[in-house]
């Protein structure tokens, strides 16, 4: 049994590592950090969780030790807090955009600052399991991928990597619900300004590009829109292919790189109504579906994934990573299946 | 480990049965019927349930007999479909409303026509384990309650039991979400038609009438309303009573009907955001959360109740059942955690 | 042609008057003010107006004298601003609660302040033209109703009239739209946190009580929820009644008391989807749709009131109000259609 | 006064016609045909127009000649009604897709049949003012454009116009709300199914490509997705340009081209809310609005449009279509404002 600490624990992410974590087998939660919600019970900001933790937020400052430390933080505030937690001989899991980037020179471009420590941006295990496994079992430091990240790069990884795409960029129309935006979303994000719409918050220079290049080895185009429903991201990635694409090369692709994944499944049906993937099946669930077209019209190929932002896109990928770096099998705690309707 | 059939199994009702009894350690489902769906797998109609499963849907004339038969049949078909069941010496779950009235003269007024086997409704036992576990650990057959009588029942029970109610009928006012209407909802349940609404369905002449006065002795006026969530229900029903009533003694009695509940919470809160019953916080538990609210202007209580329309208020309360009859666990393969934000 | 100033016009219900004034032939507005808006174009906090003016919010320190003065402010700011309107000879219509209620001993209780013009609450007109309709003629100061009061109000009166309650206590149970809130709605009004709500965020307790009993004579329960859409209110009002009531008597008893009236529509019809009052289908419109339900169980109506809530609930209320002050047709600016579907 | 008729008015376009129609002061509506629902009042279809009219459908059969015949039928039927419609000297305004393509060849591709009166195509006049405004002022056979391919081109058009496109396909993803599909939307379009989707329903195939080909003059790849809301389309349009463009370039592109459209308004923002078009607002309105920004991180433009799929993406556009052919001011009956918050 492996403690661990969440730190920056009030907020939606820190909620759904709290939900996982609390029915993990082998992990025990010994604290929560929150500062502004210091000494009140986890449940009130956390209400799903009344009944099922006696836990009460405790200040940073009284963060203790642990084998794991989470941090649900802003961007900005781990890359301070995590050397120390190593330095200590823990494992840091870093669910902010403070250690994703291997090339130091993108944070003040993406993050508007330079990075204090890019030695561990060269240690640190990008955690998507599906391309980091081995690195993943000695990890000291996992940075957890942006939810549009993730969707985005399990989509377009094999395309990719199969030598499809033609020399041009690939165009990534990714669409996610509000409770991507925080907590704090502000005015924005009120009900009445955010229901119903169909938002091009970033038609470019999202920060999600520079991951997503850096895993697939793509040069991307990407464009984020804000749409109705609390949780999900759904990633179409737009290929350009140098010919047209069999759609039975496109089984072959996927169904070759994800069939022993656990998480990973390959969506593209006939007829029904789902017949491609569709994030409101995934909620709750650590699921990336993922799934593809080809065009009669014009030589493209057309790939899509689909995750819960707050799962698969952050805590149930985090908790998926620990579970590969500490020898669990990957699915401990992470076995919900969807619901359905939503 | 118990045999199960799911009868009836393609729609939404059906779906979370599964989905429940997959992650049942005791039980096996080794039938789901569905003449419409007969031969396809039960992920077409479940997408949520994809590779989660291999079965596939049965004929309802190709059922074999199992240790449980659960019906998820439209009113008015267990009623034939269960007494072999029971002569065969099998225990029969029914989640249509076909064994809920103990009164056979209430069958003609609310679902026309009269019921063929007034002895089975008085063996029948109703199938809610906080008003009935004793006799439900002998049960043969269980008549799982209808959602708005579950939320309403659970949350009126303890005030009416008190005593505190006046000599009035009790106003009911049930909202729900559009899943109650099930998978084949018609025009009205399109979601151009259906979004947005506050569509008072049932302003008079709702069928679960019957089953709150049965189960809580009141005399009941039920209004009830469609809302927009696809899952959810809340009963908000108002208590005349003789006299103004002290919110310490609301929190006594609701606390001592239901301290050793494992499902029910009692939920008041002063502050927060979620002071009172929230069904979405609920959505995929088997929780009801009930709630209260006493009046300075008049004497009236408010009691709420509020639950997963398809869980605690179908699929679910049937697990529970089950689990009560068979000796095992209340909790077993209900133990989610429910989702938030959602 | 009349100049009209709007006083606190950066919120929902100002953004509505000024949609509303800006195509009313007989009135001009001259100014909007805001304090926190002030310079910056209208546009800004009303996106929908973007072209249509030219206008820019002035400080409230700049008000200019105007024929009629609108007050979109927080409760407890015109009390204030509304006599030197009066003394300088101009109309006030107040869209807050501060000059609703004629017993000045209600505000101490409702909204935590005793008033300090008892003479104008004697004065002030309650604006709802169908109850009110000739002493709005001669108006200096016109109270507009709440969204829920005015919903209700219309739903129940005509019963209450009739003589038809018992001598018992009129629950009425409410559900909102978001925009009710206010554009300020604080962290539960999150998108995140307020979507897919059936929220009890006043089981007892609202104020709007208040009103109702004021204007129809009952005495009234009322129980306020949140639920999904941006805009609406739906007003189910249960009256127990000394016998049984024949619909027909009702029918007659609505289309005599609204026989007359531009904006209110009396809904009930025997088959379709929108076969009772349904708030969706306003949205925009200054209808009030009234319908209602007689119950073979119990001797009991249930009237049933909606509305646009920043329509007929706020701003079109008041320019109908005002529309009778000034001898102009009452559905000047205000004969525009619903949206369907929406 | 021009006397109109409306064929096939059940539907959702069918009934924004005529709700815009009933305020037109040069249109009198004299009939309104409906097989399915001949001989019931139009409000049972259109609850919105309860009041406003009291127009029956009559059968396709009994319609009679009138100087104005609009087509709001499925694709594929007015191909054979028109003609005699122009035969007897009326004009014909279809709201389908069976006069839209200029090339025969398109129509077995895109919808599966060879078009019968290849003259026709010809002739008809794509109905879009702000392309053909001069050609419409003499048309008898207006063909009013999709609603992606109105979006798609009002948003695109500028830019490939101004030869910033390089040689290469147009991305344009498109989001539509649920009424784009119809009243009839059968099972992919019952509320819980359809609730809180990012559906990919076309990545590839969509039949409007064809259209906005025609009208642009790019090549491109489309993909369709259904999200939340009732109403609005939104597309995204992306396009590579050989070399970065200035934004102070596409401000001067877009102003320039549609600074004297009264119903085009160029939406870019610094700060805000809206700072992009945005589909919900423009709900009920005839404006298309469009807007741009352009790469940092590669040559590429991003252009956006956003309508009311049922309005300026049909029954809006035809109206105005009908404007520029009649000589009336094409704002006529399409003053509305749009509805903020919603």
């Amino acid at each position: 049994m492996k403690e661990a600490v969440i730190v920056g624990g009030s907020g939606y992410v820190g909620g759904e590592l709290l939900r996982l974590l609390l029915r993990h087998p082998e992990i025990r939660v010994v604290q929560v950090t929150s500062d502004s919600q210091a000494g009140r019970p986890v449940g009130r900001s956390h209400p799903n969780l009344r009944r099922a933790t006696d836990l009460t937020f405790v200040p940073l400052a009284e963060r203790r030790p642990a084998d794991l430390t989470f941090f649900a933080t802003p961007h900005g505030e781990s890359m301070g807090l995590v050397p120390p937690v190593l330095d200590a001989g823990g494992i840091a899991i870093d669910l902010s955009a403070d250690f994703r980037l291997k090339d130091p020179s993108l944070y003040p471009t993406y993050y508007g600052r330079a990075h204090p420590r890019p030695d561990l941006l060269r240690e640190a295990v990008y955690g998507l399991p599906e391309l980091h496994r081995e690195a993943l079992r000695s990890a000291r430091l996992i940075a957890v991928p942006g939810c549009i990240a993730t969707a985005s790069t399990l989509a377009l990884a094999p395309v990719v990597r199969a030598g499809l795409s033609a020399d041009r960029p690939v165009v990534i129309d990714a669409k996610s619900g509000s409770s991507a935006s925080g907590r704090d979303a502000g005015p924005a994000g009120a009900h009445a300004e955010r229901s119903n719409v169909m938002r091009a918050y970033a038609p470019t220079g999202h920060r999600h590009t520079a991951e997503i290049e850096q895993e697939t080895g793509a040069t991307v185009a990407l464009s984020c829109h804000s749409v109705e429903p609390v949780r999900g991201v759904l990633a179409t990635c737009h290929v350009s292919t140098s010919a047209p694409v069999p759609i039975r090369d496109l089984w072959r692709i996927y169904r070759s790189a994800y069939a022993s994944e656990p998480f990973v499944r390959v969506v593209h049906e006939n007829d029904g109504l789902y017949r491609e993937p569709e994030p409101r099946l995934l909620t709750g669930t650590n699921y990336c579906d993922v799934g593809f077209a080809s065009d009669d019209h014009l030589p493209r190929v057309v790939a899509l994934g689909a995750i819960d932002n707050l799962v698969k896109g952050a805590a149930g990928n985090a908790v998926q990573s620990v579970n590969a770096r500490c020898g669990w099998p990957e699915t401990t705690a992470l076995d919900a299946l969807g619901l359905h309707p939503l």
